[in-house]
């Protein structure tokens, strides 16, 4: 994989602006937090497992520019920096889970003085940016088992390379299989409102030579009855201890036609997606988005003036129709609440 | 309902350009049958009822200039101009239907010399015309029997006043719901790749003073599953004898998702509609439209030149999957193979 998403390079973490693809391939810079909080607001950065090594990038700029040796001052700065970057966006984990495990630099070295934790802290993101490069390569190799030659296999969103650092989770099963010189075939939904699938998802595959066809994400029960879907792969912003998963809204949709036809639904999520401090689904904050996002298309209006919008950006599907989530640790299928907590008890 | 979708003026046939709509209210005049016909494929006219009054203006206008009185000119001309505007689309059979009362004109009336089958031609589609007007009402006093107080409810596509003469079919319902005085709302799906929920529908029904919400269509599981939905009202553009039913593309994603949450699903048709002919959906031919439609917007790219796309313009829902069928006769209801014929068989 060529796509390099997010990336620290000389004091900045420069990132795919994702808003202006496929069209435009351009970096943003961002030297600061404010601007990586924009970045990650505005979508340009997205996917989970991206959005945790946004946010743990974001708190290396948030203090990086520090004067001074004072920790009080440091921690001050710190706590607030970690805090602004966890109201970008609600619903993936992983930006939370990675501002704890930042967290947990500062809280397991309290003896440490200020020019040491800055340096810690910048280890520590260094970390978290290649743990998702390897973590991503070892869910293709679980998942890219799945994938039988001849197989017909639809996505929604963007969960490949574009969502992650370089390589992706429901698409890094793709590439995994690409790798094996397996033969199949991608339908990516287009997902409204912003389009992920048509201008990442085609992007990411058109490049990598895998047989894609767009569709809309109206299209994909008739797909379905058609006896042209064998298998589903999807992402997931958050998993609850339960195996509820948050996604992409459209997700659950898939998720209850995959069930009526009979067709095998897999999640794909690294460990930073799951949430086992909530017990199911229901507590996951979905976020809801303006009601432009749904109403405007390139500046054109494409709706009367005024109408109401309902614009939730995820869904949450239920755990009973998952048929296994794929993780870097292998395939964990049901009961998940067991399996779940049997695989991540101890972390 | 003060829309005037397709009205015969002066030697023309006056219709709304649906394309244009929500932002600008243009009218086309059709003089002659290329310029209906065109406006047919090109969906400035659309709705399986309107496009069969359509067709019989269409005819219309193909034989109105013929000069002199040489039948077997004339009738060569007429069966030219039916067969060429049962090239503009081909999943409703209004279109067909329509076009067979028009043939049936002639063929009943063969001692008719020109000048009065010209004549009868246009006394027929005015009739077609103004049966239109009195079914969409028919349909809407019985399916208003359907909404009780306080009921949220789903639509997809356009089945309104621009889908027929003026009233509608599943939204005919919402307006007489609303001239009864009862309370209730409308969730829109906005119907991808050519929005006629958000421009058509939203535009209808908030010019009725209709609560009116706008949704991506991959939003509506998630609606179901917190529980906003009581009922679902679709249209149809062609139901087979077995209460299969051909309607825009997504209707059957949301039989399959209403199926799934026990939310009873209706669609709402006129006799002109069902096609006796044939036995299942499976017969039923769906358009495939170009693959513009669904990788521009607004003449704006948005997706990777080049990507393949899959971009039918109907499914098909299986009667199993309808509560009822709102006909202006009154309400179908299973076992449909035998209520229907019981209902048309006569026809």
């Amino acid at each position: 994989m060529s796509v390099e998403t997010i990336k620290w390079v000389k004091g900045a973490a420069r990132i795919i602006d994702q808003t202006k693809l496929p069209h435009k391939f351009e970096y943003i810079y961002c030297r600061d937090v404010k601007t990586m909080w924009q970045a990650i607001k505005r979508l340009s950065v997205r996917g989970a497992p991206a959005i945790g090594v946004a946010a743990a990038f974001g708190v290396v700029l948030g203090v990086q520019k520090f004067k001074g040796r004072d920790k009080t001052r440091f921690l001050k700065l710190f706590n607030a920096t970690c805090e602004f970057l966890g109201t970008s966006r609600p619903t993936a984990v992983d930006l939370f889970n990675r501002l704890s495990e930042m967290r947990a630099v500062v809280d397991l070295n309290p003896q440490a003085g200020v020019p040491a934790l800055k340096k810690a802290l910048q280890l520590r993101a260094m970390s978290i940016f290649q743990a998702d490069r390897r973590v991503c390569r070892q869910m293709g190799g679980h998942g890219v088992k799945l994938i039988k030659n001849g197989m017909r296999c639809l996505t929604i969103c963007n969960a490949g390379a574009l969502a992650t650092v370089d390589y992706g989770t429901a698409q890094g099963v793709f590439y995994a299989a690409r790798a094996k010189g397996k033969k199949f075939s991608v339908y990516a939904c287009e997902t409204r409102p912003l389009l992920q699938g048509a201008r990442l998802t085609c992007w990411e595959l058109m490049a990598q030579k895998i047989d894609t066809t767009l569709i809309c994400d109206n299209m994909a029960a008739s797909l379905m009855a058609s006896s042209k879907v064998d298998i589903i792969f999807t992402g997931a912003d958050r998993i609850a201890s339960n195996g509820d998963a948050a996604n992409k809204i459209g997700t659950y949709m898939l998720a209850v036609l995959a069930r009526h036809h009979g067709i095998p639904f897999y999640v794909v999520a690294p460990g930073s997606s799951f949430d086992l401090k909530i017990k199911s689904g229901r507590q996951i904050p979905i976020e809801e988005r303006k009601s432009d996002e749904v109403t405007c298309f390139a500046g054109v209006s494409t709706a009367p003036r005024g109408v109401k919008v309902y614009n939730p950006a995820f869904d949450v599907t239920p755990a009973k129709l998952i048929t296994g989530i794929v993780t870097e640790y292998g395939i964990i299928r049901p009961p998940y609440a067991k399996n779940i907590h049997a695989r991540f008890a101890n972390r």
